[in-house]
């Protein structure tokens, strides 16, 4: 029996990198994705500032990131720290990603819990992250796929919502339940009426489970992507890992961990959710952006008129007569929208993808 | 007496190019004027244009600009035909630079008739443009101070309006007009009353006169300045030039010809107005260089959106969920506004000012 006198004994976190994050465009690109970026003026990338959240928890070599081929050098240069890197050949979403992981490290250590954290969120509150994590792992040690879900500060629409059922009874966990159901982002009135209730939280996409656990859901539920990940596994600490990396990867279903594993089980179950009372983003759009305080270029001339005005090139920004208005300029290229409007900026990569400018996404 | 066999011999026109454009900035800036930006897209700058147009008219060496010294080498570059250069050594409005074309050439040629000109309007119709020109000279004659009332072609509040009084009868010259008064940019309803009247027309500041009866005029009403111009055109084609330049241009009045001639001339029944039945507009502010014609950026992504978008630097601008906008980008600055905002754009040239920012402006 392992010893888990210390509570993050065998805890490993694994950090998914991946997503360009289209609605930042132009900050944002598919060669320069959100979570390489310092979005709120902090000095670190949301990258580096997820790391500092997890490091702070567990030693280095117990932190994984999962990227693809194109990311794997600007990480190394960000994280000098980091040790373990996987480095997918092509992207087939989260639960390929946080599978093969699982499967390396639970062969590695089988008493291991791992905990999945997206590399471009933000999170404020340190202590209570800790605590939220600390409650998950214990909840997980128990045999249940843990999710952390967040309290919310108001009813948005721009998030997931998990609904909370019955209280469990795990030590050193006393506030967890078990999830009653995932849902997906919704309308208005529904969200305020989730809000109202009590019993929903988001759903950070934050999930802690024992790697044998994961796997056993995974064999049962995408029998041919566990398959897929053993085989990779298998050879990962051998000389053929590239090889059958090469011929298996591109044939693993792509599907996120939501969809293969927290979904399914839930209805099972097999799902908990903790509490995490700590502020938290996903920064989707400009509007979070503003909102988890990015500020404007200090030059910006504002003539009766307000909103975010970013100047990357350092060039001054001058709005007259426009409210709750979104300005980024980069050196190639120059977004103008509104907060309200914010969530449309995808479409702008969407129309430069179909003009062929493939050098602006 | 001299022989007026072709109407427009002895004709010289006279072209003040000065002001900085403020409501076009950042296209326009004290170091890179209105007049001399390619603001259409024709290939041509404004003072270009009306260089194009007057010498249509009339041989190259009866054209003559007034300028500052900071523009002399900018406009000697862009019109090398051009032969007579008044440079100023400072700006002291549009009735100093008119009087002393008049007074140098009157003193050159008795028989003069000047007409000052823009250096930054747009004007379209070639041959109305003559046919207005030739009637005002062949009215100019007869000792009246003659202008161009240019045919609205809507009740405009961007412009100072002309009110015609009796028909004048002078031949070669059948439509014009005793000027009644001369009216400041109206409100929106008188604009339109105006317009309804038929009676008013829009002042296009091009005024037409001899030479002899304008410096009448301002002997009697600015006899300063007249004495002033007096001295410094007596020194004129003489190497003494420079040093009474030096010496008395700074003690001249500051003055518009509107305010030291065109107002109280007309109260006095002088003044006399024909119609321009051509297209003309000042291009004011953004809205205006867009009813003009000037065109997006080709590259631009409109989501949603609609407006005049420049990246004068070629790079890729997208607008999302705005109507109407503006938006206007420099290597060194960016300005987004809408078409109704567009007069306060020089606002941010004052703002700016006020921050010591004199490289932006």
């Amino acid at each position: 029996m392992p010893d888990f006198s210390s509570p993050l004994e065998s805890f490993h976190a694994v950090i998914p990198a991946g997503g360009a994050g289209t609605r930042l465009w132009p900050l944002s690109r598919a060669s320069r994705p959100k979570f390489l970026l310092d979005l709120d003026g902090s000095g670190r990338s949301l990258l580096q500032q997820t790391w500092d959240r997890l490091v702070d928890l567990i030693p280095p070599e117990r932190i994984h990131i999962v990227t693809g081929a194109a990311h794997a050098d600007a990480i190394r240069a960000q994280l000098p720290e980091l040790s373990s890197l996987f480095v997918e050949p092509s992207p087939r979403d989260s639960m390929p990603a946080i599978g093969l992981a699982a499967a390396v490290i639970g062969a590695r250590d089988p008493s291991a819990v791992i905990g999945s954290f997206a590399a471009d969120h933000v999170i404020d509150d340190q202590v209570s992250f800790a605590e939220a994590v600390g409650q998950a792992v214990a909840v997980a040690r128990t045999g249940l796929v843990t999710t952390i879900g967040i309290t919310p500060t108001g009813p948005s629409t721009a998030f997931g919502y998990i609904e909370s059922g019955d209280l469990l009874d795990v030590v050193d966990a006393t506030s967890a339940r078990a999830v009653a159901t995932f849902v997906e982002k919704p309308e208005a009135d529904i969200a305020a009426a989730y809000v109202a209730s009590g019993s929903y939280s988001w759903n950070g996409g934050m999930f802690v489970t024992r790697t044998d656990v994961l796997l056993k859901h995974l064999a049962r539920l995408q029998p041919t992507l566990h398959a897929g990940l053993a085989a990779i596994a298998g050879a990962w600490d051998t000389s053929a890992r590239q090889d059958v990396l090469d011929s298996t990867w591109p044939s693993l279903t792509k599907i996120a961990i939501d969809h293969a594993i927290a979904e399914p089980v839930s209805l099972e179950g097999g799902m908990a959710v903790v509490p995490g009372a700590f502020t938290w983003d996903d920064v989707g759009d400009f509007a979070a952006l503003q909102d988890i305080g990015a500020a404007s270029s200090p030059e910006t001339v504002w003539i009766d008129a307000d909103g975010l005005a970013i100047a990357e090139d350092g060039t001054t920004i001058a709005v007259v007569g426009l409210h709750d208005v979104v300005v980024v300029r980069t050196p190639d290229a120059l977004l103008v929208t509104t907060r309200d409007q914010a969530q449309r900026v995808k479409d702008v990569v969407a129309a430069l993808k179909d003009r062929g400018r493939t050098d602006l996404v």
